[in-house]
C-alpha cells in the first residue's frame, strides 16, 4: 500500500502518522518524547517514521518543525527548543533513509494550512491564523496558496511593532504584538505591576503564568482581569493592521491563551472596531477559535502534500 | 487590429493608451485633464477611450483607479478626488460603451503590478510597492500574484498602526505610517513644531508642503531635517513590518516624497536596521526607487490584461 508519512515535532512531543494516499484515512499513528533513549532527535524520529510506515511504500513525508526553516531548500537553520537542530539539512537526511520527497513547514504555518483544509478554515481562499500561547505564532493563505516568501520566512505576524516604545518582546525587539499578548506578554506585564505596587492576590514570582493569571481573572482580581484586557486590546489593534494589509475572510485563533475566552475577546473586538479604516474589512469576516487541537500539526503536513500533489492547489470544497 | 486599451485615472489627469495584443507595442496614448466641458469624467473617459481606439478591436479594456473599489466585482465605491464616483459600476458602463472584458484595480495596486511587470521589479517574485506622496499606496506580488484580499481591500500598508498612541492619520485614526512619512505627515509634524515655538525657516502656513521643507532641509534647517528624519524612522519600522509579514526579495519606493533621497533612506535604513528580527529578511532583498514614472498606472493596466490573459502567470523573465 502506498502511504504518506506526515511528522509534527515540538520541543516535548514528537508525532508521527502514516495515511493512505487515495482516500486520506489514517491507517496509524504514534507519540513519543522528543528526547531520551541516548537518541538524538532525529535518530528518534527516523526509527519512529520506520516503526509507522512498516512495509508500506512510501510516496512523500512532510514534516512540520519548529523554528527558522527554509521550506525550499529543506533545512532547519535553528530549533531552539531541540537539541543539536542548527542549519539541520532535515529534507537530506531524510531522504538518505526513506528515498522519498521531503516537504518541511515552519509549525504555524503548518496549523494555517491544516486548519485551512481540515478544520476552521475550509471553504476560505483568505485566511489568517494566530496561534497564542507562550509566544504568537501564525500562517497565512492567500488566494488558496500559503503565503511564505522569498526565503520561508513570511507570515511572522508576532513580530510587528505596535510601539516602538513598548515592552520587550522574546526577539528583543519593542513593542511586537508578541510581547503584548502572548502568555509572555501578560504574565511579563502583571509581574511588572506587582513590581510598581499593584495589589493583586497574584504573587510576583518568575514562574507566574498565564493561566495563573486567567484563574485569578475568574475570580475577579482587577490585576488579573486587566492583562487579559490589555492583551485583547493589542490583538484587536494587531489584527485590524492585518486585514487592513491581507483582507482575509476569516481569522482562526489558536493556543492555550485563547481559552481565556471573553476576558480576551471582547477588549479584542472592541479594539479591532475602533481600529479598522473601514467596516468593509468586517462584512462577512468570521472570527473564530481553532479546531484541530493536537492534531493540528500533522493535518498541516498532511495538507501540505496534498497541494503538493494535486496541482493547481484547491480547497477541499473546490470554493 | 486586436488592441488592449489602458487607462489611469487620477484627480487632475485622465490617461488611455492602446497596445497590440501581440507585441505589446503602444500604438497611442493620450492624456486630458480629468474634469471640464461640461461632461462628467465618466463621459470623458469614454470619448477619450472612442478617440484611442480608433477603428481597431477591443481585445480587453483594464482601467486603474483610485478611492476603493472592487475589482473583481467592477464597481469603484468611493474616489473622493472624481465628482459622481461612488458606488459606479465602471464595468457595467464600459462594457455597455465597448462591449469587451473590463477588468479594473486599485491605482496603487496598478502600480506595483507595472513595476513587476515592466518596472523595477522584474525577476521578482515576492515585492512590496509603496508609492509616498499625499498619502501612501501600497501593492503586493506573493508568488507571482497580485495580493487582492477577499473584496479587493489589501494591501493597505499605509494604514498600519505604529504607535496607537501616534498622529492622527488622513483616514482619522492614530499612528499609521501615513500618518509619519506621507508628505501630509511630514508637513502637520512641521507645523505641529512651529506652533510648539521651534525655530525653523519654515513658516507655520497651512498651504506648507513636503517639498518646500525638503528645500528648507537642504538649506541646512534643522527642523527640516528632522522631520525627514522622522518619516524615515518610521518607514524604517513599518518595512521592518511588512519584510515579517511578506518577506519580499524587493522594495519599491515611489512617490514624490521620496525624492528627498538620502535625507528620507539613510534614516529608513538605520530603524529597518534595528527593527529587523533576523538578518535574513535582509539577505538578497532589493530596496529601490521606482522607474516607471507617470507611466506606472497605464502599464500596470497593461500587466493586469497581460496576466488575465496568459495564464499561468508569470513574470515576464519567466522566473
Amino acid at each position: 500500500m502506498e502511504i504518506y508519512i506526515v511528522s509534527d515535532i515540538g520541543g516535548t512531543q514528537l508525532r508521527v502518522a502514516a495515511y493512505h494516499t487515495t482516500d486520506l484515512s489514517r491507517i496509524s499513528v504514534k507519540k513519543i518524547p522528543t528526547q531520551g533513549d541516548g537518541l538524538t532527535p532525529t535518530e528518534r524520529l527516523i526509527h519512529l517514521i520506520r516503526e509507522v510506515k512498516k512495509d508500506h511504500h512510501i510516496k512523500a513525508i512532510a514534516v512540520a518543525a519548529p523554528g527558522y526553516l527554509d521550506p525550499q531548500k529543506g533545512i532547519v537553520y535553528a530549533a531552539p527548543n531541540i537539541p543539536g537542530w542548527k542549519n539541520l539539512n532535515l529534507r537530506q537526511i531524510l531522504n538518505d533513509n526513506f528515498q522519498a520527497p521531503i516537504f518541511l513547514g515552519n509549525d504555524a504555518n503548518m496549523a494555517a494550512l491544516g486548519e485551512w483544509k481540515f478544520g476552521a478554515g475550509i471553504h476560505h481562499r483568505n485566511l489568517l491564523y494566530l496561534t497564542i500561547s507562550t509566544g504568537i505564532g501564525s500562517g497565512v493563505i492567500v488566494d488558496n496558496r500559503l503565503v511564505l516568501g522569498e526565503n520561508g520566512l513570511a507570515a511572522e505576524f508576532g513580530h510587528v511593532t505596535l510601539d516602538p516604545d513598548g515592552p520587550v518582546c522574546g526577539c528583543g525587539h519593542r513593542g511586537h504584538l508578541e510581547a503584548y499578548a502572548s502568555g509572555t506578554g501578560i504574565s511579563n506585564y502583571v509581574r511588572q505591576q506587582l513590581s510598581a505596587g499593584i495589589h493583586s492576590r497574584l504573587k510576583r514570582e518568575d514562574s507566574l503564568t498565564s493561566k495563573e493569571i486567567f484563574m485569578a481573572a475568574q475570580q475577579g482580581d482587577p490585576l488579573a482581569v486587566e492583562a487579559f484586557t490589555r492583551a485583547g486590546k493589542y490583538l484587536g489593534i494587531g489584527i485590524a493592521n492585518f486585514l487592513h494589509i491581507i483582507n482575509p475572510s476569516i481569522v482562526i485563533l489558536g493556543g492555550g491563551v485563547t481559552q481565556a475566552g471573553e476576558l480576551l475577546f471582547t477588549p479584542m473586538h472592541q479594539a479591532l472596531q475602533e481600529s479598522i479604516i473601514s467596516p468593509q474589512y468586517l462584512n462577512n469576516l468570521k472570527i473564530t477559535t481553532a479546531v484541530l487541537g493536537d492534531d493540528v500539526g500533522l493535518k498541516g503536513a498532511l495538507a501540505l502534500l496534498i497541494t503538493e500533489f494535486c496541482q493547481p492547489i484547491q480547497n477541499s470544497s473546490g470554493s
